[in-house]
């Protein structure tokens, strides 16, 4: 065993690149889902953020978004040091925003145990999820190699990956270690019930923890293209800055992501298990399961309903006025309201992608 | 026989002082129906006047409105001079609106025979109603009496009044003139198809003719509490200027409709018989019916529908943007967004009813 985890020091990676483009019109470029007032009033992101914080104080915590919203996200995190908001010129997806850390970090904290997590999830119970972080990140230290949470399957849920479970391999902080047999995308539905049926499956929570030379030595072995790159940017700081340097080379990052470009590949990879209700609000649907319910359905904002039912109404400025409707999201904004049954909402990408076709580019 | 419509000057009343709740959020208290874009990218009034204007020109146009309105209508209406815009301190029904008009003709105009027209109807063919009106203020010339435009029934509309016709008294510029027999309010839905198929019912326009002293006669007999406030309204209007003689004496009147109140109780009473198309635009579904379709049913201002089909889908400012939406009304305003069932259009009423209860008076 290598040193444990009590004498790494912790580094939280909370990455807020998405889109979030499922909740336009209340999410636009400008402002992402995780920037919107999701988590009872606040942003998901200062939620995620606050969640960790008695496990990783401020100064510790990374956040790594886009350029283009790198002022909102520290307006919005007013509590971090500013220079802990690390903005990427375009997204690259995970595994160009993991490694970039990761890189950084080999420079300044090489003996860190990084956890990362996503800023868009919805996590009641904040004192659990510290805990099986803290296991993981235990694990990570105490095990070498990748360490991911693998939470209890509720439902046969065809949006997320799944993970098949292997042996178990002991305890880490009172949480079980398994490794890991292999990681499957979003399944079908039969597929889903299955895994489910199985018992020795977890949802992959998109949550991690690993030592920066585990994850720098998995990206130099099976992301190779990311890690020259990586190599390339970082020699370019010291001679442009950060700034300059990130604008000439990270948009030439590979894109993938660092589940499928690293965790599926590596070994050994470790699952944590944990039993967490959890949410990534992913559509207005998700969103719904999370607030309170009254006859209509979910509203947020400044919403009237007269005999509706099971409607989602989310206003960010007009009223929303329904009147004899069902099963109806309508979500209204200074400049667009979208009207689309619930079980549509998955199409609001097509709506988003025609905006984005006809150039209504104030619109997005 | 008196004097022929040819010797006595004609003067058009469009009364212009409905709320149109029906509309909302479009229509408010400041910007009711008839201002609305309904005709072809003007308004309903606008389109009144225009469409009277070969027959009565602008100087003898008359428009009774409310005065929380008039300073909109004077804009709408800059063709028509500025004192022709007659503005009622509060609404009191048709009776008092006519009857205002009728005592201020008596002094200035006593030859006068009067049309009164609504100001928001929709007629496609505009010189056929001002052949058909011409018809009527010959008769009204030619007999004396009261004198409405009776409708040919085109489907058993219950939303309208209906009048039964009795004999055929000759013709009026190449129109039939019949005596009426009775005005019938709204009827059952097997009353309209009864009278639909007795044929000698027509639907009550809501559109007259008549001399100054016959419609004064008419509410000095059947109206005798409107008559003398209008005495005394008139004789303060010499002591206090109109505006202040308004204030004091016309929200005492009063409240009837001149159909209810007179009409129905005065003999003799005419129906000039005419086949046109012709709309109260009473809802939205109303509107739907007169303008061009799309795939997606009806739009009008900035819309983005997918997938849609038979709706109303209406921007006055913010896109809308429905996603796999059947037989819906959307309409969005800056402050405020209706969603209501085609079906159900017509409890709009009940929204608004909510909205004073809640006082958001700034959305009324």
């Amino acid at each position: 065993m290598s040193s444990s985890a009590e004498t790494r020091p912790l580094v939280a990676v909370v990455m807020a690149g998405g889109a979030g483009t499922r909740f336009w019109p209340l999410s636009r470029c400008c402002r992402p889902k995780q920037l919107l007032p999701f988590a009872g009033g606040r942003s998901l992101l200062a939620a995620a953020v606050e969640r960790l914080s008695p496990l990783v104080p401020p100064e510790r915590t990374l956040v790594v978004t886009s350029s283009l919203v790198a002022g909102a996200v520290r307006d919005e995190l007013a509590g971090l040091p500013a220079e802990n908001i690390l903005a990427e010129p375009e997204g690259r997806d995970t595994a160009a925003c993991v490694g970039w850390v990761a890189w950084r970090l080999a420079r300044t904290a090489p003996d860190a145990v990084m956890i990362v997590v996503p800023a868009d999830h919805v996590v009641p119970d904040a004192a659990a999820l510290r805990a099986a972080l803290a296991a993981a990140a235990a694990a990570a230290a105490g095990r070498g190699g990748l360490v991911t949470l693998g939470l209890r399957i509720t439902r046969p849920e065809t949006g997320f990956g799944y993970v098949e479970l292997g042996d178990a391999a002991g305890a880490a902080a009172g949480h079980e270690v398994y490794s890991v047999r292999r990681f499957v995308e979003k399944p079908d539905r039969a597929r889903a019930e299955a895994f489910m049926a199985a018992g020795n499956f977890r949802w992959n929570s998109g949550m991690f923890a690993w030592t920066v030379a585990a994850i720098e030595g998995a990206i130099r072995e099976h992301l190779p293209a990311l890690a020259a790159g990586l190599d390339e940017m970082m020699a370019a700081v010291g001679e442009l800055g950060e700034g300059e340097a990130l604008a000439r080379h990270y948009p030439l990052l590979p894109r993938v992501s660092v589940d499928f470009g690293v965790l599926e590949k590596a070994s050994p990879v470790w699952a944590v298990g944990v039993d967490l209700e959890w949410s990534d609000v992913g559509s207005w649907l998700g969103l719904a399961e999370l607030l309170p319910a009254s006859p209509a359905g979910v509203t947020m904002g400044d919403v009237v309903a007269l005999d509706s039912e099971r409607c989602v109404l989310v206003s960010d400025g007009p009223l929303v006025a329904a009147l004899g409707v069902r099963d109806l999201v309508v979500v209204a904004t200074r400049d667009a309201v979208l009207v689309v049954p619930k079980d549509q909402v998955q199409r609001v990408k097509e709506l988003v992608a025609s905006l984005r076709a006809a150039k209504r580019d104030d619109l997005l």
